[in-house]
């Protein structure tokens, strides 16, 4: 295997944990304005700077965004909540203002590029929270009720929730989780097909131990599990897989072509 | 202003520039083991892992490629090539492996997870090539023809071809682009609906002058024009933006629930 390169930023990357547990710890008010400043440094589709923060500091709200996530770790008040939206609003008023039409809004590609310009940010802020010393997990569940989400947020037409991130000072150090080797997740000119799943998944029998061992030894809620397994067992039934979101997207005007 | 925080890693995200012009130099198989290794440890939605990169060697594929996407900077050999794939379709044929149903891979939260997966796998690879002085260009033209796309890599059912990344040896120092005020782009508890196009668009006065000054100076392409004249004279124009993606999105069976 080829060595790899070192340098703080790399290592950083490579050390890539999710935190859920957070101290009391506030985040201080120079570190609120670098990550949103990161935010906005990042790569963006067209130019089209298509997605917004929200910064969410009333407590009742936050415990009703909670509620949506179903998680633990949201509710309380530990960690700084931000609700990333895609956002084809702010650009379809711009255009609004001059008469032009509204249609770009409305197809899938300009979702799919407000999509990316928020999760480029997002991740920037996740790196400049990490590269400070604090931790970070994206929150997928809001989307478990992407309706109350946009009721709680006013999120008018053409806005989407994305999903959450809680930034907050670690209080635990939670084990590095393995991932599928690079000769699955990266091919050369041209997809590679799977023949024979059942192949496939036995294929995948030492990446299976080693997540089976991170599952058995990790410092808390250890369980017996392999990556195939969960996959074959526990995927789609999170409250956010199952939620009517091709629906929301219409009522939203968003990914209609 | 609050002061920032300042770190190398930081200071990095906030120089972030645009390349689209790179030198002949190769990336050597040290960084490229490494970018492929940062891509793989971001965070990923419920450990579903649900991206593939395909790194294109192929010269004639890259000029087909190139083809699609319309773009100069695609066409010829300098940077090296990948594309990003939201793939739903490698943990599909492992679920099929234990006759489990493949209702999942065809929802619209599903596509959302694998798409965020694949832009925080790219953003950390855009963030390490950065790291090492390297420059990159995001590649949402692929889209202008995601048929072409799907049949040139082979695409199957569950998959979609995401975003293109370029990653060389930078051949020009561009200019730092202006970014929309934080005042706009960030929120607090609530959307910030607008009440009055026109008086939105008359609030972005500055920006736009700072925008007009931006391409009125820069070193190449000097044009006349300003962020808000932008998004009404020329969103929507581009041929990645008027092509089919819902209907592709259907014949590949994602976002359909």
């Amino acid at each position: 295997m080829t060595a790899l390169i070192s340098n703080p930023t790399i290592d950083l990357l490579l050390r890539h944990r999710t935190h859920r547990a957070f101290t009391d710890d506030p985040v201080d008010e120079a570190t609120l304005a670098t990550l949103f400043e990161v935010a906005r440094r990042g790569a963006t589709t067209s130019y089209n700077q298509q997605f917004t923060i929200i910064h969410i500091q009333d407590e009742q709200l936050r415990q009703e965004i909670a509620a949506v996530t179903g998680q633990a770790h949201v509710a309380g008040t530990k960690g700084e909540l931000f609700i990333f939206v895609i956002d084809l609003y702010r650009n379809a008023c711009i255009r609004q203002a001059a008469d032009a039409d509204l249609v770009h809004a409305s197809r899938m590609n300009a979702y799919m590029a407000g999509h990316n310009d928020a999760a480029i940010g997002a991740q920037n802020m996740v790196i400049a929270a990490e590269s400070l010393g604090l931790g970070t997990v994206y929150l997928g569940s809001i989307n478990a009720d992407p309706r109350r989400m946009i009721e709680l947020l006013g999120l008018p037409a053409y806005t989407y929730p994305a999903f959450g991130l809680l930034v907050g000072h670690p209080a635990s150090e939670p084990e590095r989780k393995p991932r599928l080797p690079l000769s699955v997740t990266v091919a050369v000119d041209r997809y590679p097909v799977i023949d024979d799943p059942v192949a496939f998944v036995e294929s995948l029998a030492e990446y299976d131990a080693e997540v089976q061992e991170y599952y058995g030894t990790r410092a808390s809620n250890t369980r017996e599990d392999s990556f195939t397994h969960l996959i074959q067992t526990r995927q789609g039934l999170g409250a956010a897989e199952r939620s009517p979101m091709r629906e929301v997207f219409t009522e939203q005007k968003i990914g209609l072509y």
